[in-house]
């Protein structure tokens, strides 16, 4: 009765594996400032549980597996607002980008081969990766460059005859990296000279700030067979619960085969499905208000940890996290420390130590990710706690 | 730019595969009546959507990725109530029974490894194995024996060392077959003299005819352990859009490993879950209700199928599924001429060819799967539409 090689080889969710000092924190009556994970405290679009509500067939039924019709088709509205052109044959709706994800993975690569990924990368990549018993191939890139991507032949070293793929999140989680037309464009020629798929996440495509234009993917026509991309309504509209996600590509041949896919699990939620077509017809003043929070919410955060000495760190320029490199040796034990033994005013904060966003052994040990997606005050208090944490732990350590 | 060979190697669903013939009948002016699909005509109960409608936090969020734990507890309770019992941590809760099945088979197979199945048997499982580089080795049960499961050695031949589970729908789908205790008896030898898991669907567990009574495996205590239980409140509750499903198992090597693909997904749909928890307070009489409606059908069905002749058949004694052996040579061919050169009063009906249901070559050519999920007018209809296109398609092929 031995389990699997692969599942026992996974790790349980870095972000997640602090829970048991969080809930023991929480019975000793700490207020824990929650900047680990990358649940929004922003508000669902109302629009959304309108459409819910206004439900009444009496049967709740499958959904078709490619995902409902009319939400393909708000889709391709929404993506013709940015100027990329899709047709209803080129989407699958998915549960999630979460499941997104593991069907790229699963459609291109087998047993044995590789994808190539800049670390720190959101760690579930490597999850879905062990689960199809694929490999990932870190390449670095560093918190005190911005994490800029590598010169091609930093990249292009990594790349050996069982790599199907190269794949990045744009913007970034955890670096908060958005990437410049020149970065992509040296992807654009990797994956033309080696022959590769790139694909690429852009859940966050709507939070980039400091007047940055967001470049897509997608708007690499030369490599427009090659680009798989995954998106999500998860973060766009404060949705997470909902588990809507697409695949988009223009490659037909990866899009009908992954429907075989779609095929076997059914559908994803019918109501949700629904219910998100509301959701991608809400006034564009939604995404405009929620933008500039997070803007304000980066400057703060940005701002406080700067105060704070001795940290390397790199102002984020999209989505909502932030890599930190502490002054200390082992993130981990911070972590757990700032549970177990620290509080001000009977208050303390969970970060997520970053070595789980890295691939390589030893990676990320001295740094944290904090996620700003909660509220102005909570980052004010967390700034100053980890301010005065930091002190304490490098007195006693 | 190749595909991996697991995808190339997977089929599109055989159960769907007629939509492109259902369209165009359709588009002729066809009414067509659908035999071929698991998705019930009963009425979801209106708890459901109630739940739904009370719903008022402002953010839509991510929920634990085990699940919601007042959902666990319903399923607990609702487990009592059948004599089984289940903690908290012997239980996950995933996206429909589909992605259950997908987790089990991951964490307990490598690649190359395989699980034995009695075929016919529900097409997904092959899907989802194939997705996993995971091989089924099935073992045949026929029409003509009640799909009766074979002799204990016709079972333990088709073990090899790579072999690591063996897996059941009871009742079964596409059988309609609903196991004695001394059937469940040969597969508690097996399983423990040969090291192997039992893997367990009882999605189906309530439709269960004659005043049988129903033996869930969780009844096996002697090997409690090695047991995995896939359940799903799709058919139950007539919820299959809502996509909540569950991994149980005494076995906390397999409940914790499961985890860490649940972690990795992040969570099941937030608000599905809260009101699936209505849904497991419904009032018993619900589901007598439609468990008489369904054996209603049943006799309906069979009793209108028994009158036409040739007809190799058996009285189905759970699930909503009867396999038919036509006296034709190819179920495929007679399944498309259905839909493109026969109609009666401008009807004609749809069916699921067999084929797909079995794992082995060349098995169930003639043999056709009819669901009675739909109501009895349509399965009376669908009966005389089935006897008169069968002459017409004899005396023309
Ligand atoms: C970069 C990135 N991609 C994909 C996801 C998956 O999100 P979901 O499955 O909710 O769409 C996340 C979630 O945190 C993410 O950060
Ligand atoms: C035997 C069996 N198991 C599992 C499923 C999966 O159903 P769901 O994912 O909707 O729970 C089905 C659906 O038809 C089925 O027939």
């Amino acid at each position: 009765m031995k389990l699997s090689n692969r599942i026992l080889k996974m790790q349980y969710s870095p972000i997640r594996k602090l829970q048991h000092y969080v809930d023991s924190a929480e019975r000793r009556g700490i207020t824990l400032h929650k900047l680990n994970i990358g649940q929004p405290d922003i508000e669902t679009p109302k629009e959304f549980f309108e459409a819910i509500k206004r439900f009444n067939e009496k049967t709740l039924a499958y959904s078709n597996s490619q995902g409902n019709s009319k939400l393909i088709q708000e889709f391709i509205n929404y993506y013709k607002s940015l100027n990329i052109s899709f047709e209803e044959n080129e989407i699958v709706i998915t549960n999630g980008g979460s499941e997104a994800i593991q069907y790229i993975i699963t459609t291109i690569c087998d047993n044995g081969e590789n994808i190539l990924i800049p670390e720190p990368f959101y760690t579930n990549y490597n999850s879905f990766c062990e689960m199809s018993n694929v490999e990932v191939i870190p390449f670095l890139t560093k918190v005190e460059e911005a994490f800029k991507l590598p010169k091609k032949e930093e990249i292009t070293k990594h790349i050996n005859s069982k790599t199907k793929a190269i794949m990045i999140a744009n913007p970034g989680n955890p670096t908060g990296r958005v990437y410049t037309l020149e970065e992509l464009k040296i992807l654009e020629e990797i994956v033309e000279e080696y022959d590769l798929f790139l694909i690429v996440d852009e859940v966050y495509r709507e939070f980039v700030y400091d007047n940055i234009e967001f470049i897509s993917c997608m708007k690499l026509q030369k490599i427009h067979n090659r680009i798989i991309l995954i998106d999500s309504i998860s973060k766009r509209y404060s949705a997470c619960g909902a588990r809507i996600g697409l695949v988009a590509s223009k490659n037909l041949d990866v899009m009908n085969n992954i429907l075989k896919l779609c095929q076997a699990r059914l559908c994803s939620p019918t109501l949700e499905q629904i219910s998100a077509i509301a959701l991608l017809k809400t006034p564009k003043c939604y995404l405009e208000k929620v933008h500039d929070e997070y803007e304000e919410r980066r400057n703060i955060l940005y701002n406080g940890l700067k105060s704070i000495p001795n940290l390397t760190l790199y102002r984020p320029q999209g989505a909502f996290y932030i890599i930190v490199r502490l002054p200390i040796k082992d993130a981990d034990d911070f972590a757990i420390w700032l549970l177990e033994s620290f509080s001000y005013n009977n208050e303390s904060i969970v970060v997520a130590p970053a070595a789980g966003f890295y691939a390589t052994e030893g990676l990320g040990r001295n740094e944290i990710r904090i996620s700003y997606c909660v509220n102005k005050e909570t980052l004010k208090k967390a700034t100053k706690i980890l301010m005065l944490a930091l002190n304490e732990y490098l007195e006693t350590h």
